[in-house]
């Protein structure tokens, strides 16, 4: 059994992280943090959430936290990640952080879209956190960097096709939609009821902080720097992500190639699922589960190649995957705790 | 021309006030107020508010607005509309108050409600603004209190079967819903999209401030003291509000009768509709208007009476019947600027 | 293992069963059948539900299943079940009947609401599936008959007091709301989504085929006739249902009796929670669980009881009953499978 | 004053123009068809119509309606339209069809997306309904084939840069969402409430019948074959529409150039608005109007340009162009009873 801690275990992503871990057959829950809400139950915060009366949100204190836990989920802003994280890892505490903290190899491109990285040393030894991708690197870590939403919904479509030459590095466009949910529990005007309902609008164009996560990411694997055009908008629906991206194909490319490639990526995998030609995602398809679903368009014409992707932001594109990675490190099936069988409501 | 004022400018009621007189044919908005906004006009607040360039809020300063203006509408917070309505007076600006402030009589209830009131004197000359029974006190009074939205979606059904002595005064409940809207522009939990997307709940069950004011009116016109169950409940839309109404009927009445009284009193009213035999009003059916429509049924066996009223909470509920009050105070048709045709969607 | 059929596994309430079941640790789905979709795989119907290639849509051939299972879900329309049932209980299928079919005593009152009755001689026989209230006669039954969402959310309130005197029968109202779910997946024109998104209304005021069945029970459980005032109202959300009802109490009912009876009946059960002073239900606390939330407020002077209940229409309001019920019938915990953590969103 | 009849009055779009025409200060509303609703009056079919108790809906006679009328707008079905209008110009009404039969000018195009063209000798004299873009043509019609929705709102963004060479025409993208409104009132499983609500998706990819109607209006203003690569989603609102494009600048382009075309173009337009740099735009800041508003990003280093333009697709997506385009017609300013103020909900 898994001794779990879940840092911000107050906000939308923590709780799921809760959710997740109490459903999770290998995994017992011994600790929880919140700074808004210290001292009180899961139970008192959100009355959802039965059983949970004497699981009281503690102080993130290292030191008590090391006696009772293996492993610990951060669900805490960006900066106070990097604030605990190399304590943690001296005490033995392995990290799967949802900030975007530990998420770069390359501080300056944090720092151009954060702040001052005063972690810069861990940034070789994290690992990214996408689990199909990064398997093998995220079973021997001990330090998770967990991807961003729209950076995970991006890079499953994109990944295996730019790996193997099947489409062209420049160009490429994602326009993401993402549930309000995305934006977490802390008011804000644009997450007022009235002003989100009955509408739908592009936010952060041309400057969105998953930018520089993508982009590392896709220049990693292609060899050379790539820069996408990615236009986020708010959906008026709790959770919930769709990107919709257009690229070139390169010469070689086929439908039938790009379709054997994906399969030959995710053929095996339980939470990645090539919709057959002529399908494509809805966000209700994936809602509540950890899957991404991917549906293609290949225009033999054009040469212009779309790809569809939806996941649940907090599930696949948070929590969800923090599992799956937390799986991974400790040598379990990816399916653990996140198997469940979903319906259309 | 009547030159207007609008103090409160950027909330919710404040703009269907500015889009109310913006469309008047017989009215001119001179000034806005806003104390978040001062400055600012209401195109850079309200980017759906075109051709307001040139408006800009502006400070509260009754001795300008005295110059400008006839009639000023306060979509103020309670408690500041009664630190500016003696002086507002004493300038000759005629006002219709959206608070609290100026809509009882009994400067008590008030204050058991809300606080200590300032103003006392003024109670004894503010009139109560629901425009279909008190038009004539209307027309001649200089300050109008104008009703809460649950008062008038719950008094406009009640007092003329109360009147006529056809319902029992004890044992009333009104199970009222309403859009979130009725909450306002500030931020808040309940008003997260996350949190009231997909829910429903009560709210301020047995104490909710609508209720004293409603208690007060049925009294007055029952000449006893009424005091109703009233539980209002918080609906995942954004404007509209609905009550259902259950009373017992005295020995005398009968379906015929009821109905009569409702045409004795609304059949000759624009904006209160009594729908056919079988027929109930939805919140769809009479956004985006001021009416108020109303559905009865009546069980003989049981002698129980339910009435269903529908309103838009920001218009008959608020903004509406507050220019609608407007016109009866200036000698004006009700329906001046608040007649537009209005369709399903 | 229990191995379950499910008929009718294409509507909403059945997918709910198929979710449940295939996520139950005690139980194995062996059959489904449609009407609409025969031939078709559950995923082909509902891409949502992923790993169900295999699971075929079949025929109802009773022959066939009583091969195959030891229990039956019939998710299907009023008359159609009960031309199953009796061949179903000779082939020694246990059913669970979510029809109203089986729900009645009385065969006139089931007449009076739905049709002519054609298995009378099994009313005797069949159980009402209120778990909590009939949980004895469950254990030993085989034919249960499933209550309506409505009348769950409206007797697990109002049965405790009603039995030990603590409420009139005379004068109780439930005012009702439910999402759009309630009405199934077939298409109508109020559950157009521009027809019902943004709006709320009242349908079958004084005649909705729920009225007796609630009659029934309570009747039965007060031992005099008892007549409720029953109003629905849809709201515009998918899953939820929420019952504001008011009763007068009796001359010996104080706040702690009455708190003390809920105690007493549902102190140790799973899924019915009295909430605490001051807290109320909402229909985000319960949705996606099969819990039935109880809040209350009782006013000393007027007398008047407010009882509010939230369920999930598509669980405790019918698939997660049901289960339930199976759990019941076969010797296991009321829990198993239907015990998963849910979160707020 | 000028009489108007609207045919297929009972759909959403029919009811639109319904609500506008009566609301138009030089407009008569003589006459409504509708084939679902015969001898119905408007109040019946939608009870939020109030004061329509005598407009009855009546056949689509022309000789008839020839003696009441001087243009009649045409919310039919693709096919229904272009059989009855050779009949309604030579009977001296002027037609505003909003059916795709009189948009195209190459029959072969509509009949690679529709069905075999019935009219073909009209396409010469029918003009497209682009208000601001064929202000002339249509000062000179008969008969004027108002644009698509999804048209609508790319070809405004598009237009005034193609033509004046200020993006290439080679590899344009528009990922565009639409409201469930858009579909109209017809009953389907994907307008179900419980299936669109919470969810989005995209449909008709690669192969959805505004495609050819886009490319052909562009093709003809960049004098060389345009095909663009659209992609519709369905969002889970009533109304509304929003088009993201994407497309590469020429070597001449510059963000002042692209800013100054919009200028020339739509500067003195009512309806089209180029929002400030910084600036996009919402679905609610346009919903209720006739509006189109477009924001802007320029990237000089990958040279792509991104245009966001909003809409209400039953505006000036269909009713509100209509009537737009029925002002030109008559040589009434274009602001003709369309230019109500709309606030933020």
């Amino acid at each position: 059994m898994i001794n779990v801690g879940i840092a911000g275990a107050s906000g939308y992503t923590g709780v799921e992280l809760v959710k997740l871990i109490s459903n999770h057959p290998k995994a017992k829950l011994c600790a929880v943090t919140s700074n808004s809400y210290k001292g009180k139950s899961l139970t008192d915060i959100f009355p959802s959430m039965r059983g949970f009366e004497n699981l009281i949100c503690e102080d993130l204190d290292i030191k008590s936290l090391s006696k009772k836990i293996d492993v610990i989920f951060l669900a805490l802003p960006h900066k106070v990640s990097m604030q605990h994280v190399p304590t943690m890892l001296e005490n033995n505490i392995r990290v799967v952080d949802l900030s975007a903290d530990y998420r770069f190899t390359d501080a300056a491109a944090y720092e151009s879209a954060y702040q001052t990285h005063t972690s810069k040393d861990l940034l070789k030894q994290s690992v990214y956190g996408l689990s199909e991708l990064y398997r093998d690197q995220i079973k021997a870590s001990t330090l998770v960097g967990n991807p961003g939403c729209y950076p995970t919904s991006i890079l499953l479509p994109l990944l295996p096709l730019l790996k193997e030459g099947l489409i062209q590095p420049a160009g490429i466009i994602s326009d993401s939609k993402s549930g309000v949910s995305g934006a977490g529990r802390s008011l804000s005007l644009s997450a007022h009821f009235c002003e989100a309902n009955e509408s739908f609008n592009p936010y952060k164009v041309g400057n969105h902080r998953h930018t520089p996560e993508i982009n590392e990411i896709l220049s990693l694997h292609s060899q050379q720097p790539v820069s996408i055009t990615f236009v986020p908008h708010l959906l008026p629906l709790t959770r919930g992500m769709m990107s919709t991206i257009y690229a070139r194909v390169t010469d070689t490319a086929t439908q039938d190639k790009i379709r054997k490639t994906y399969d030959n990526y995710y053929g095996d995998e339980p939470f990645v699922r090539l919709l057959n030609k002529g399908m494509y995602p809805a966000i209700s398809h994936v809602k509540g589960t950890n899957c991404c679903d991917i549906g293609i368009h290949f225009d033999e014409t054009s040469r212009q190649l779309i790809m569809v992707s939806a996941i649940d932001n907090l599930l696949k594109g948070a929590a969800g995957q923090a599992v799956q990675n937390m799986n991974i490190m400790f040598g379990l099936d990816d399916k653990t705790g996140l198997n469940r069988v979903q319906g259309p409501l």
